[in-house]
C-alpha cells in the first residue's frame, strides 16, 4: 500500500497532491489525485470523490473544475481517480475514445481480456477509498459524484452501497447505460452479451429496485445544449425511474450549456455545498 | 476586421467565445477568447485584457483560471489573446518554449526575421482592443493584468499607456527582464544587442522613469515556492523601483505557493475585484 507522491502545488490555501500507486484490483499501477483543505492539517475532514468521464484522466477535475476555493471553504477533501486501467496494452484497449483505455465505464469486467485489468467499480468503491482513507485525515463520512460516464459510476457506487455515502450527485451523466450506444458498446465488451447481466449497471434500473432501500440525496445538473443529451445521457429514463421508486432526485436542466467542463465550473460549488451539507 | 466565430461555451451566466481575425499588425491569423459576462447581454461592461505566459495559448486561462464565476458577479468582460504570432514557420521558431511561438514577450520586433511578424506590443495593446471594443458592449473602461511573461506584458502595456488603463494587476510577473535569462533572452532575440533599447521594455526600469507620469493602482501576487523566483522574476526589483518612484505597488508575497495555475485560480478573485473597484 505504499504512495509515490508525483507532485503537489498548494491552491486555494490547501494542497493538490498526486500519487501512484499499485492497485491490486486493477493489477497495474494507478494514479489519483487528493485535494486536502486546510482544515485537514489539524482535523479529520469528509472525502467528495469524483468520477471523470470518457478520455479522461484525474488531471481534467484538478484542473478545470474550478472547485478547489469552495472545498476549501467547505473543509472537503476531494479524491479523483484515473478513469480505467493504464499500462496494460490490452489488444485493441486504445483504438476507441469510449471503450478500453479512458473509458473504464466504472464496472467490473467479466469478459475476457478486460476481465484480468478492468475492476474500475472495485477500484473506485473499495480498493481506493480504502487506502486514502486510511493514510489521509477521513472523518468516516463520504458522497460521490461525477460527470457523463463518471456520473454513470458515481450513481452506481452510490445506489450499490448506499450506507456507504450521504449524499450522491452527477453533471450530464449516463443515466440509463443499458439503452444507449455508449452503454451498449461498454457493457457488452465489459459483460458480454447477456443484457440481463448489464441491468446492475444501470442506474435508471437500480432506482426502479430501491424502493423499500436507504435513499440518498440525489441531485443531478444537466445543460439543455448539451450535444450527447438526447442519445446517450437521458435524464428522462432516470427522472421517471426515480418518481416511479419514490426516490429523491433533485433534476437541474441548465439552459444553453454544453457537456464540458465550462458547465461543470458553473455548478460545482453548489454541487460542494450540497454534499458538505448532508455530510455534516 | 472579420471575426470567425471558432467555439462557444455556457460558462458561469455568461459566454466565453473564441475567434479566428487577420491581425494586421502581425501579418498573420489569430485565435483569441472573449468571456462576455451576463451584463453584456443589456448594457456595456468593462473589459479586462489577460496576457499569458510563456508557451500558452488564449486557452490556458479560460480553461484553468476559475476566473468566470467572479468575472459574472463582477460585470467584467475578459479578452484573452494568444501569446505570439502563429502559422508563421520562421527559422527556429519553434525550438525554444522560451524564444519564437507561445513566446512572443510583448514586445515589437526590430531585428530580423522577426520584426516581419512579432508585433506583440502593438498587437495587445492597440489592434486588438480596437477591434473587440468596437465588436462587444464595451464601456469605454480597461484594465490589464498577466502571468510570467504576461504580467511583465501587462506591466509594459499599462506604463507605457496609462491613460488608457484603470489599474494593473500581475502574478509573477518578470519584473525586470534586462536582468534575467528569460528576458535577455527575449529581448536580444526580437531587438539585437544593443542593451539599451532592451529599457524601454523593463517595467522596473520604467516605472522609475514614471515619477512625474499618471500612476495606475498596481496589485502583484507572487508565489513563495515558485522556482523561478529568484533568477527570473525578481519582484524585488520591481518593489525597489515602485519605493523609489512612490509608484502605489501591492505586492502580496504567497507562502508556498508556486507558478502554476493552481496559484493563480487561488487569487485570481482578488485580482477581478481589484480591477472591478477602480473600473467603477
Amino acid at each position: 500500500m505504499s504512495l509515490e507522491l508525483i507532485s503537489q502545488n498548494k491552491v486555494a490555501g490547501g494542497w493538490l497532491k498526486r500519487y501512484r500507486h499499485q492497485a491490486s484490483s486493477l493489477n497495474c499501477d494507478m494514479v489519483f489525485a487528493i485535494f486536502l483543505p486546510p482544515q485537514a492539517e489539524e482535523q479529520s475532514v469528509p472525502f467528495l470523490y469524483w468520477l471523470s468521464g470518457l478520455t479522461c484522466t484525474d488531471e481534467n477535475f484538478t484542473q478545470k473544475a474550478g472547485a478547489f476555493k469552495a472545498a476549501a471553504e467547505l473543509g472537503l477533501a476531494l479524491v479523483c481517480p484515473d478513469t480505467s486501467p493504464r499500462g496494460t496494452e490490452l489488444p485493441g484497449e486504445h483504438d476507441s475514445y469510449d471503450f478500453g483505455s479512458g473509458a473504464g465505464f466504472y464496472v467490473n469486467a467479466t469478459a475476457a481480456p478486460w476481465n484480468a485489468h478492468y475492476q474500475m467499480y472495485s477500484y473506485v468503491s473499495e480498493e481506493l477509498p480504502a487506502l486514502v482513507e486510511a493514510q489521509f485525515p477521513f472523518n468516516g463520512k463520504r458522497a460521490i459524484s461525477g460527470h457523463s460516464m463518471g456520473g454513470h459510476g458515481a450513481l452506481i457506487c452510490a445506489l450499490k452501497n448506499p450506507e456507504r455515502y450521504s449524499s450522491v450527485s452527477a453533471f450530464a451523466p449516463i443515466s440509463n447505460p443499458t439503452d444507449c450506444p455508449w452503454g451498449e458498446k461498454a457493457l457488452a465488451g465489459y459483460l458480454g452479451e447477456d443484457r440481463s447481466i448489464w441491468q446492475q449497471w444501470d442506474a435508471s434500473i437500480l432506482i426502479r429496485r430501491s424502493r423499500e432501500g436507504l435513499k440518498l440525496p440525489l441531485l443531478v445538473d444537466q445543460g439543455t445544449d448539451d450535444q450527447f443529451l438526447a442519445e446517450q445521457l437521458k435524464p428522462e429514463a432516470l427522472a421517471a425511474a426515480c418518481t416511479s421508486a419514490d426516490y429523491p432526485l433533485q433534476l437541474r436542466m441548465q439552459p444553453g450549456y454544453d457537456h464540458s467542463y465550462f458547465f461543470i465550473s458553473s455548478f460545482i460549488d453548489d454541487h460542494l455545498r450540497f454534499h458538505a451539507e448532508h455530510l455534516r
